[in-house]
């Protein structure tokens, strides 16, 4: 029988980032026995060069890393890719012209999500590492589309907050991550935004752990890059699956 | 520069189970920077036949399906392989001769945290799915160290606790799977168990949602497959890395 077909997950940038997108998959998509449960193969190889250093200090490029993770995918039956780090993105059309395989883009999941929430025009703001912000990621395309992005009236302070919230949870110090990561938020608030787009996948693993009120203002990118996960599994036919359909 | 070798994890069986193995390997390895992680890659694709209707009602093998993810795992760099399912390692031999990569077992890992916590001859339990308990996968190796296996006064009726709690937990119904599974440890403890072996993967997924108080009892196979996991990454060397240590 054929089966939904099997996303390949770019994971390790870091290794909780790509645990949670995959966990995001599996709770999303909810099945009743194992074999109706959405196919993945989730490479975690973090030996991969810091995305931000390589964008603002001339660091090593992470290309070639992400290259062999995507070779991995590609020769384990992968039929698609996903990268579980915004950062990374900067990289997405280089990326897309060394595979055969369609790559994801985290930027058209979180357009999707925004349309459903916010109206065009509304302020939003994003939180993200330096990285992405400096690779204009999100912001021209979302300007594009009619979003207006707000900042913090400190933003050298708020976003040495958002690196401190991204390195305390990569460290495993997630719940004092989250807490820095919380405070963040306040003056994107307080200046307007509608919407924060949590764009690092760092940023919802940590808030999930303290708690936050203000999480309610946040959207998760990397829940967004999960839907169109599912969507593109279920759009998409799988290999021959040795699962029976007569036994469950 | 080399780094650890990375860790081929055979999941999917069910997919929250393989998550936790991989969330269990990072939280139990601490690493200041992503690039210090431990390297892994989590095959999840669940289109496996069922372990126990294969065991104890003839259904179709699951062989061949995590044959095709050992095939996976090797294409992509993996130095070993670890089995997210302790129903699966019935399976383990016929594994074992047909790959050329060490296959970790969750019976070792599981009988060294033993001999950490309890003497020889102590009375311990299992929790797990029918297949296991049919394929004999921890009893008679426990058995031959010198613990002694107790049972519920009412088998049938605990063992029923234990399916319903890990078919919940599949089903993603996970709260209530642990609450049936903190339900079915209380038998085990009133027979005396020192320490009751959490042995599918899906039950120290659910009890840790639920919160028992009970959970201390338990030992947790998987957390004892992750730090084997841990170890054997640790003392192997890795491929070629494309991180540069001049870079963080």
């Amino acid at each position: 029988m054929n089966t939904h077909a099997t996303l390949g997950i770019l994971g390790g940038m870091g290794p909780a980032a790509g645990i949670d997108l995959c966990r995001k998959i599996v709770d999303q998509h909810p099945a009743d026995r194992d074999q109706d449960h959405i196919p993945f193969i989730l490479y975690s190889v973090p030996q991969i060069p810091d995305r931000t250093e390589a964008l603002l200090r001339d660091g090593a490029s992470p290309l070639d890393g992400m290259m062999d993770g995507v070779h991995a995918l590609e020769q384990s039956g992968a039929g698609c890719i996903a990268i579980a780090c915004n950062t990374a993105h900067a990289w997405l059309e280089a990326l897309r012209t060394r595979t055969h395989l369609p790559v994801l883009d985290v930027v058209d999941a979180v357009a999707g999500e925004l349309s459903r929430c916010v109206a065009p025009g509304s302020p939003i703001a994003l939180m993200a590492t330096e990285g992405t912000h400096h690779a204009n990621v999100y912001r021209p395309r979302l300007e594009a589309l009619g979003y207006h992005f707000v900042s913090a009236a400190e933003p050298l302070a708020q976003q040495a907050l958002v690196n401190e919230g991204i390195r305390l949870t990569k460290a495993g110090e997630i719940r004092r991550g989250g807490e820095a990561l919380a405070m963040a938020m306040e003056p994107l608030l307080a200046a307007g935004a509608q919407r924060i787009i949590l764009g690092c996948t760092e940023i919802p693993v940590a808030l999930a752990m303290c708690e936050t009120p203000l999480a309610r203002f946040g959207l998760d990118a990397s829940a967004a890059l999960a839907r169109a996960c599912i969507a593109w599994s279920l759009a998409h036919e799988g290999h021959e699956s040795h699962a029976s359909p007569t036994h469950q």
